[in-house]
């Protein structure tokens, strides 16, 4: 009822030919790829051709040099159809930025093509094993050798940890510093001492392959090391926050709007003690109550992404907003799982899945506990 | 940390000068108002003087052609204030608003400079004991009896009751339809039988006059049924409910605003166990979350307010917006009194007045249940 | 902290005896049952034979005489070691009692052994596909036919459903009455035209099989006619119901309990920014509310065990008590694995699982929608 | 539905009068006492005369030897008649338990019968201006000198201030200590120096005397040092700290009942839209999910009282049912003032008032963030 003006007739043009392919070449395959535990290269490729990754590159490096509505689109049409095995929106509004923003000119004419052609998917790897949410933390190193850096260390929950072509590495290169010792490498799946893990069994998102890496030795080229300057990771990984959080809340808001509107065709389908279950006042509180909810926080939503597209969204705002929204997504969810009464526990029904799917965003870029506290400090 | 796009440097400008007199002629008279159990005329009459009732009228009728801005403002600074006893609101944008909008010419001529001066202070009468929200159960009567109608029957909760002495009242002209038969007056307090009842002892809203109304063969004028014709009362009441509900959001927002300022304040101030109370990671957190809550409730109800200004704002958006944002003022109030401890139970401390003034919000105006059901019938 | 005065040191005795047995004997085949769908049938041999099947039968029937005192304690205890794949509370307690309760002195000599055994797994068919919760709309029929019922229909979430030697099913023996033409049948899965439907694919309880059956001109001999006369039916299900819900209770509170223990041994044991998880204030707020919580509903499920001991459970109060043990167990699963982390996400950690798992316990055996609804019959 | 098989025959006997005294001599004066800011010294002698001022002191001192059910009974039916401004509570089951546990037998002679008469009125004086609930923070100080304490300091919130004839003060003899250097003195109202601040003006509980004490060079007799010991005032305060806990669970537990049960009077009788407000769903749904939280709360309180009357019930779990029943007594009053409607926000009515009255049992005798805290202390 509230229109999104954000979003043009061209937008909305691009929107469909998304979700069209979405439709076509992922949804039949979703089943498949959970039992897999991740997508296809395929759909990457496909995606890679469409210019569904990485739109907001500049053609020089395969983009379309489109703004950032247009990932926004993708991954809000990724997000509808319940598509969570799909990491486009790591590789392609996270991982390519960090070596767009801050890479050398030769980094972002070797890597970023292929990153929006869909050749190398991305990932980046932050977390460790023990350290969660705090990147003061980071036990993993890379010390200089020569012409190379040796990385040592383990990273776990890695989305598209088994697909990745191209990881964007947090390490120590000074490990006595804290932040200021801190920084990132492009490192490539196939240099020698890089191990993937196992496929992490999570409760949901079964289709994405979030995974531990182990890192032994491996040898990192020194000109691998993003912007070339030691020391800039903190820096470097801060810059990308706000984005990273935003594009959480694009998601969650997206999602919620999906579940709340299959929710409403099922309770109006559904008939009990002879009656539509959308003709109890029950039901129509609950999905009035999630409608408001939902709406403020679209139009919260929305009004970061203009901000973000000013350059304008500060950190505590995103933090607020990723915490805020994905918070929604799992009341969303859970409501809407009970008005489905025993079908809502189904794995066949598009909102039991979203409900495991969903939990882990209160829960990654950042628990939404580390959210509360960056917004405090901002007191 | 959002900017409000929507108010420029004319509006803050206005705001201030509004807060400026709110400051200097209502906060120092507001303890003795509570003991009144109304504010004085005199405020009214200098607000009339300053431009701040009616200011979206236009200069033949008094105000000053200023578009609903300026009366958001009026309403936000008197609820930063707390200054919970100045109907304004009402008067200017409820009122006078029927008035303008659905009189005759002769009805506008004659009541709306005397509203924009503060000369008559107005209100509305449509609920009724037993009644609620529910506009079709009025008992309310008007019967046609030569150049006049005879009003019988009584109102309840009629917010600037002892005051008012212009009072817009829903009575039935046809008693055996339902909304069809339903109709609006313009009533004057000095008519005959007229009788202002009680001023109702409430929990909070200590400064602002609610009473009953009663009307015994009150003989109102033929030419004071609004617009001039029967049978238009529901469909006038129907088309400013969205504007009285958007007006209880933006009060709402206003007020929550303040009371997470006043205790963010606070927490930094008042220490316990040694140290400041806003160190505690519980107070932190709580402070985080209301300001995520605020902060999509107010782009939310900014957001609305643009609707509203291109007369967009749909009924079920508005209720959406007054449900959303009236429980979360009460969830607001009450967790800052908690924070503020023993002395959030204290009626000298402005949070504690805060959160009893603030309960009566999620049951006027339409109650949040009535919100709800109005989202729902909308699906 | 508040001793659980009903269980004395012969029922604490019984419990070490159950706990260790499900840890030798089933803990290590959870992983693969979830797999499998269903646990084994040796499973089931194994506790026949130790006693932990229908203990409250009498001996003459394989039971121990006990009171349901014990049966409560196997089921707290699978419920805390996760073991949701195990449907011995349901065999146990809704089954058995059904044909001990109801069934003729033949039916009772016939089937309780085997129950009591383990021989035969039970199973109660009531739920259809599009009816929920609601029994009136019970669409089955076993219609009279000489000495013999031909059963017609198709059930649904019937727990016990692969593994499933003797299901109890709800039909409409008179189908132009609703409670009074039900009645209950006793069917073997032998039988002809019986057949068992794919096992569900659920977000949790994946050890579980959950089943649609399908009957077919089913034909059930009319000794199999629970209790040997028509038309009892409902009468018979509504006198299990509150025991059946004080059972989910019970599970639910272990549930509660053990899920609360497992993340105060993480929080203690993991560290974040330097110290303890358990020493943030969140945390430990978190974990406090919770702890009396669950406090409360242990308290509260107690005093129901004690009066269902004394046959004085009623039907509101075990409604009230299965509405408000499973809301507040999700609550628990929720928060447990926010505490948790990332690892609360991974299907590895019991905390994971038991979040997956509890959300149905909302849903079955009457959805708390249904039970907000049967309270509110009391008023 | 679920019996109290701790209150016996006698005792509810003992209750009947309890309520008939309150029904007649109280609650018709309760308005004015609102008026008053405190009730009078009649009510206080009435209610000594009758054996309903501390029942559980023994014979000797004026008590009548009963158990704590009797005080728990008196509490209750204050509670239940919204009569908040009663301070009998504190009086019987905190000052004179005090004084009767860890006093002299001259201290126990000389003040005991006077409180069990009403002669004397009791309060205790805990906390501070700027120190909360910090018990480590005390200013006040008792510096002995000669044969007496000189006594400095001022005290707020102090529950009967203006009424109490006897105070026990909490104050440091040893200034350089923390609880090692606290001790309790027994201060009559008469001394000089001792200061009544004024009669704090709150958002409820306007019945109810709160106020500052100011000491100034208070000459308190060196036998009025409660027990005659130095040092001994944090264990006194820890030991009764249980049983304040509790008092106040049983007056969230009982006031939630009886404003449970005017909603549902009130839904019953009351109309909208052509039918009673029970029949809504959402009623139904609100008065159910209360029922259920109240009915645990009870059973909890109860078990806790048993306890406690064993002599076995500790902090953490009277910290944990105090937290608890409190913030289930706000939810309940919220809720069942949204049920009202408007006149859930009119004075008159009961549960407005209950509603103002709660808000402060989450705040006073310890907050429910201490109550969390201790309950954490103990993890």
């Amino acid at each position: 009822m509230i229109p999104r003006t954000l979003f043009d007739a061209d937008l909305e043009g691009f929107r469909d030919s998304v979700r069209k392919f979405l439709e076509q070449e992922a949804a039949p395959h979703h089943e498949q790829w959970e039992k897999d535990g991740q997508v296809s290269r395929e759909i990457w490729h496909k995606a890679g051709e469409l210019g569904f990754l990485c739109p907001t590159l500049p053609e020089e490096y395969g983009g379309v040099g489109a703004d950032f509505r247009y990932s926004a689109v993708v991954m809000e049409e990724v997000a509808k159809a319940g598509l969570t095995g799909i990491g486009w929106s790591l590789h392609s509004d996270i991982v390519a930025p960090y070596i767009y923003n801050w890479g050398t000119d030769e980094q972002k004419a070797r890597y970023l093509p292929k990153l929006a052609s869909g050749e190398m998917v991305g990932a980046i790897a932050m977390t460790e094993p023990g350290a969660g949410s705090d990147l003061q933390g980071v036990k993993s190193t890379a010390i200089k050798d020569g012409d190379h850096y040796l990385l040592n260390g383990s990273k776990t929950f890695i989305t598209n940890g088994q697909l990745a072509d191209l990881v964007v590495v947090v390490a120590k290169t000074d490990p006595k510093e804290g932040a200021k010792g801190t920084s990132l490498f492009i490192v490539e799946s196939t240099a020698e001492g890089f191990e993937k893990g196992q496929n992490l069994n999570k409760v949901g998102m079964k289709a994405q392959d979030t995974s531990e890496l182990f890192f032994q030795d491996v040898k990192v080229p020194a000109e691998n090391l993003l912007g070339g300057r030691e020391g800039q990771g903190f820096i470097q990984l801060m810059s990308e926050l706000p984005a990273e959080r935003l594009q959480v809340a694009l998601t969650a808001v997206a999602a919620s709007e999906a579940a709340w509107q299959w929710t409403l065709d099922y309770v109006k389908e559904r008939k009990a003690f002879g009656k539509p279950v959308v003709a109890f006042q029950n039901t129509r509180f609950k999905l009035a109550e999630l409608k408001a909810e939902i709406t403020a926080a679209r139009v919260f939503t929305d009004r970061c992404l203009e901000l973000h597209l000013e350059k304008k969204l500060d950190i505590p705002t995103a933090a607020m907003l990723k915490q805020h929204t994905t918070d929604l997504q799992c009341r969303v969810m859970d409501e809407c799982v009970q008005l489905h009464g025993g079908y809502g526990y189904m794995w066949e029904y598009p909102i039991a899945r979203a409900w495991a799917d969903s939990r882990v965003q209160r829960i990654y870029a950042g628990t939404n506990e580390i959210m509360k506290e960056i917004v405090a400090r901002s007191f």
